[in-house]
């Protein structure tokens, strides 16, 4: 029984502009990975105005959780203030779940929800 | 092997009366269309106490997100401070999820869920 | 196809004992039934150190949504400051959502999830 | 029909370092279960720079809820601020949903998603 999917969707990605305090309004991709072999991830993203960004790959070994920030990815610059969207596909099964910060206010808050699976 | 599904459910809708600073109280329904087919929705929203809605219709471009502010749609108007829920069809299968900004106090607060699928 | 389940489940419910504001901390499930038939809800709430409270009954007329909120409940009273779980049937497929604001501190707080289901 | 799944996932744990006021920066593992025999729950904590933390076992009782506190667990400390994720197995079928309160800031916040289950 393998420990999850291999293609995830998150539909509601969005940087914040602002940022008060010392915590970065953020979000992040977080994986996890029980299997024993690496995971290689492909990650793109869709916009509202602009064609998507595709195939930015980032690792997560085997027996690992990353927690990727979307506003610190090699490869991709997400602006900030704009809707996105996200696909991540792996070359392994397993978990994803994506969450945000929002300082824009002077407290923090936070909001997270499973990314969608394809079942296979 | 489709990207979503086709038929999505969100039980918990509500504008809030009140706003506080520069961020408006709202929703969004937010999609992701990874398909290089225009996604076709239908959108339909239910009430406690008077009769649903139906069939507001958004389109999704090829290879786009977009994320429907509910209190800005033409066809329907939601009243604010109403309980009220969602169903969003498409002609292409992809996935949704709503989120919340709730400014009614003085800092904001998120919050978040994928819509429920149905599988088809 | 049906438009949802007919079990659904929440791990985690609380009501916060304090409030402040405007706002009581509270929590609400949020039923969407799109079909046009009635459907008869039979809620179980399940707790740590005592036994459930089995099956209150509450109706969701056809094509309706319902936000019920659970320190306002016919059948049962949840106590503050206590973990609690829920369990929903339904007679009809429909769609379960939990929310909960907690006002303990200055400023609101939200957060929500899909209920869970057994798919039948 | 089994009242959920037996192996669910959360990938997005952490435990903030700071907290304000009188609530701490916590989050918590929600386990129900709605059968008459004891759930046996093994627990393993992935991390992202270090090998998992495996099998720490909880026990919840027949019909009853039990939230666990993961910086209050018996057999393993989770640190604080590092990312961290978690793999539930449970002798009998249940369901999991995990939630933060964070604290740093005035303000708290809370955030929760319902735990990805593995279909068996």
């Amino acid at each position: 029984m393998s420990e999850g999917s291999r293609v995830w969707f998150v539909p509601d990605g969005y940087l914040p502009e602002q940022s008060s305090g010392d915590q970065l309004s953020h979000e992040a991709i977080c994986v996890l990975n029980t299997s024993v072999e690496q995971a290689q991830l492909s990650i793109s993203f869709y916009f509202e105005d602009r064609d998507p960004v595709k195939d930015v790959e980032v690792i997560v070994p085997p027996e690992r959780t990353r927690h990727i920030r979307t506003d610190k990815m090699d490869g991709v610059e997400i602006p900030r203030g704009v809707p996105y969207a996200i696909r991540i596909e792996s070359s392994v099964a397993g978990t994803v779940q994506c969450s945000r910060m929002d300082t824009t206010q002077e407290a923090l808050s936070l909001m997270t929800a499973m990314a969608h699976p394809v079942e296979r």
